[in-house]
């Protein structure tokens, strides 16, 4: 059924969708739209998509699938404008990190029945570092793909079944989905996904400071040392809106690893320190 | 001229340090001590020493080099035993995680013209786990093995000799020497492997709690996840006596860490959340 899909927003996630999406078999236009030329450009020449469209309105209005992959706020202004000019024979989907804002004003604007369907979305991968030169046919394969549908949407028979095969087009990409509620998302990921990278970004910054000036030293951190601060190569701009867009849950996980620092600290020579580590094998052997 | 080398203790580092000697073509001897069993005969057979000795102390007697491949407690005992029975012809090294005490105790017990010398070790290459069954010749391998020498130390020529002979034996092997004052070696280790160490523990340890009841969420959090919190399978006995002999320093470490995070959490709303991931950025590109 969906034979038109416009990739809106061809960066990482986007091209890699491109790709992986005709990896999957899929055999429909493809349609493609990027804020800044030389994206786009770089997602044409990999094959993610089949043409640039100027007007990205336009292009989602053309297709059956709208997939946004750009940040959140760009992701919000999209679903704005949007919302007014697509019938409920449409479906828009995103990918956006975090889903409470995204899902309560999915509910706002779409998923009745004389209205077009939204599906958050959220692929759990990614790379440190963003781009379409970066764009992966298989990013997604073993990834999780976390969708909030708001289970009181109501939409037309067509929706509804456009929801399915794209749904069904993901698990074709090699991501498993799983539903979650979107106020549960926002905790989770803040604890799993947004704490690991502030704890990188932090550690990075320190160590910028106290051992940046004599580079031949980062050699001596090795292994540990190289993979506790990849993540500190991430960009500002892939992280900006998940900060304003789940300020309280990443607060609070950042609170709570600040004082299992300190009582880590405080019992470096206890028997307690026994127990933390006990703790944290436990974390990685399950 | 070194032509018999007892490894006392068989463990990952011990058993690495056997096979890499081989591999580097080492023709003499290789006599090991483990305190327990199992680990002695996982290390014979898989050809890391030739043969077990029941006593360490006659092993190092009959040994031109001694390495000591055991915890940092274990290895201060071994250097008071070893010090009154070794003539100047003897070498005894190291691969303790922490310097200063091992060194200050070199200084007070080895390394005069009458006595033997004593070599301060410390190769940068490790698993998260340890054990002789993860013995690897390779392990050291473009790691860097740093040494603590104390500079005032007035050694006899032959065991000049054998200082230089086994700092090239360490080239062999594939790591890169480098000389450190042993009090700037635990600041630095604290920084660059002890920090990155605690962080992963107080995280994984953090996250058990948190999340540990629901292990299929832990998918959600994909590699980045996996990475920051693989080190929290590093066992506490590997990391007890990092702990005890270096505590202060890696007592700063974690303050700045804490208030690091802190500074973060406060300014996931302001432009100097910019900066902070610009300076982590920083310390990845150099």
């Amino acid at each position: 059924m969906i034979d038109r899909i416009a990739i809106l927003g061809t960066g990482l996630l986007g091209t890699s969708a491109g790709l992986a999406l005709r990896t999957a078999g899929y055999k429909g236009v493809l349609a493609g739209w990027n804020r800044g030329t030389e994206g786009g450009e770089t997602a044409l020449k990999a094959g993610a998509i089949d043409f640039l469209v100027p007007d990205p309105i336009e292009a989602a209005h053309a297709s059956q699938v709208t997939l946004l992959a750009v940040p959140i706020h760009a992701t919000l202004d999209f679903m704005e404008k949007l919302a007014p000019v697509l019938g409920p024979e449409r479906l828009v989907t995103d990918v956006g990190s975090t889903k409470r804002l995204i899902t309560e004003t999915a509910t706002r604007l779409f998923n009745t029945p004389e209205r077009a369907a939204f599906l958050p979305g959220h692929p759990m991968a990614g790379k440190e570092r963003g781009g379409a030169a970066l764009g992966d046919a298989n990013l997604f394969r073993g990834a999780v793909w976390l969708i909030t549908d708001d289970p009181s949407a109501k939409r037309s028979p067509r929706a509804t079944a456009l929801v399915e095969e794209w749904r069904q087009w993901v698990a074709k990409m090699g991501a498993k989905t799983l539903d979650l509620d979107a106020a549960r998302h926002d905790e989770l990921v803040a604890w799993v996904s947004h704490l690991p990278q502030f704890t990188a970004t932090a550690l990075s910054a320190l160590l910028e400071e106290e051992v940046g000036g004599a580079p031949e030293l980062k050699d001596v951190g090795g292994r540990a040392l190289r993979e506790m601060t990849r993540l500190g190569a991430s960009p500002f701009s892939m992280w900006r809106d998940i900060a304003h867009t789940n300020t309280e849950a990443v607060e609070r996980a950042l609170v709570a690893l600040e004082q299992r620092l300190a009582f880590l600290r405080e019992n470096l020579r206890t028997p307690e320190l026994r127990s933390e580590f006990e703790r944290a094998n436990k974390f990685r052997r399950e």
